[in-house]
């Protein structure tokens, strides 16, 4: 029996049997070449279509009580803040979007989506050449820059830091990028798992 | 006589006789239209090269002491700090990109670099149609988000604003977007001629 987290880029497996993990990008997938039984979540609009009429896919939304979000939420923040290990914390989920959601006693109390990586450089560098830089995750956030990467990666990164530290709260990162801005929020727990953990106890496994 | 900035999107114009300014987008523009003297600074490279062969057209940046700026930093950035009218202020420059710089005792302290309006808009439709909406600018930023829109409007806004109050600073606010971004900074001073009055004052008008 496999796991399925669906995002907008890259589809994540985990294999319940081996507990092993693997990923494979939404363009270049196939659901047909999986004969195995697959519990998903899906937010690409297209594939999810497409799952619908596969009997071997079984779409776990269903068994979640949305009240507690609301309806447009993307699945996977709601499954991520179903399966907060903590009663107060912040849910970074760093992907192609960056999803921040916040639980307090509990309880979902709202969140933001903020662009991730890719999309965020392709915005510099889509209004300019001179603006086509990687970012520099190890930038001084105390400092204000004075030169161009720096410029784009503090304006990326430190807003973004600013608002999630002002929550006050423990930091949970997950996503495909969770590592890389764990060298940003230092203090944060990384759990590059916790859609599966999530997934597994709303499925009673 | 006329003063022109020229960002990556649009040529903003002062005619200096009639104190009457105007726009252009760049992709549809030709310099060659213009018979009058123009004073100009330009961030756009394609239109930087085709301008040093027209003898109407006066580059002012090479008047200006980079030496308290850094070498690729935006000639609009480094006019826009040369005619800050505060010792103490944050200057907010929201075009194609929103520029954030710093003065102390009328010193440049460094700055960062954010996606403008359109870019950032662009940014989450790419990730995915789901988040495809307007930004809301009278969004509540004291709230954490419950709809779609405001999760990305709250992704764009409050983070940058976050990081722009922790200056504790005057904010002077120019460029196309000012108006708009007044609405989040509701405290700023307004001033969409500053780059004007500043290149006034670099060539003595």
């Amino acid at each position: 029996m496999m796991l399925c987290d669906i995002g907008n880029t890259s589809l994540h497996f985990l294999d319940t049997a081996t507990d092993e993990d693997f990923k494979y990008r939404v363009s270049e997938f196939n659901p047909d070449s999986i004969k195995d039984e697959v519990y998903y979540i899906c937010v690409e609009p297209n594939l999810k279509e497409r799952l619908k009429k596969l009997d071997n896919w079984i779409d776990i939304s269903k068994d979640i009580d949305m009240k507690k979000y609301y309806s447009t939420m993307g699945i996977d923040r709601v499954v991520a803040c179903e399966g907060a290990e903590y009663e107060d914390c912040v849910i970074i989920d760093a992907g192609s979007a960056i999803t921040v959601d916040v639980i307090k006693g509990g309880i979902f109390q709202g969140g933001f989506i903020y662009p991730g990586i890719r999309a965020m450089g392709d915005a510099y560098k889509n209004i300019s050449s001179a603006l086509s830089y990687e970012f520099n995750f190890d930038l001084d956030l105390d400092r204000l820059p004075k030169n161009s990467q720096d410029a784009i990666s503090y304006g990326f990164i430190k807003t973004l830091q600013s608002v999630v530290l002002s929550y006050n709260s423990v930091i949970v990162l997950t996503g495909g990028d969770a590592k890389l801005l764990s060298r940003v929020f230092k203090e944060a727990k990384v759990d590059e798992r916790l859609l599966f953990k999530s997934m597994k106890r709303l499925l009673s496994l």
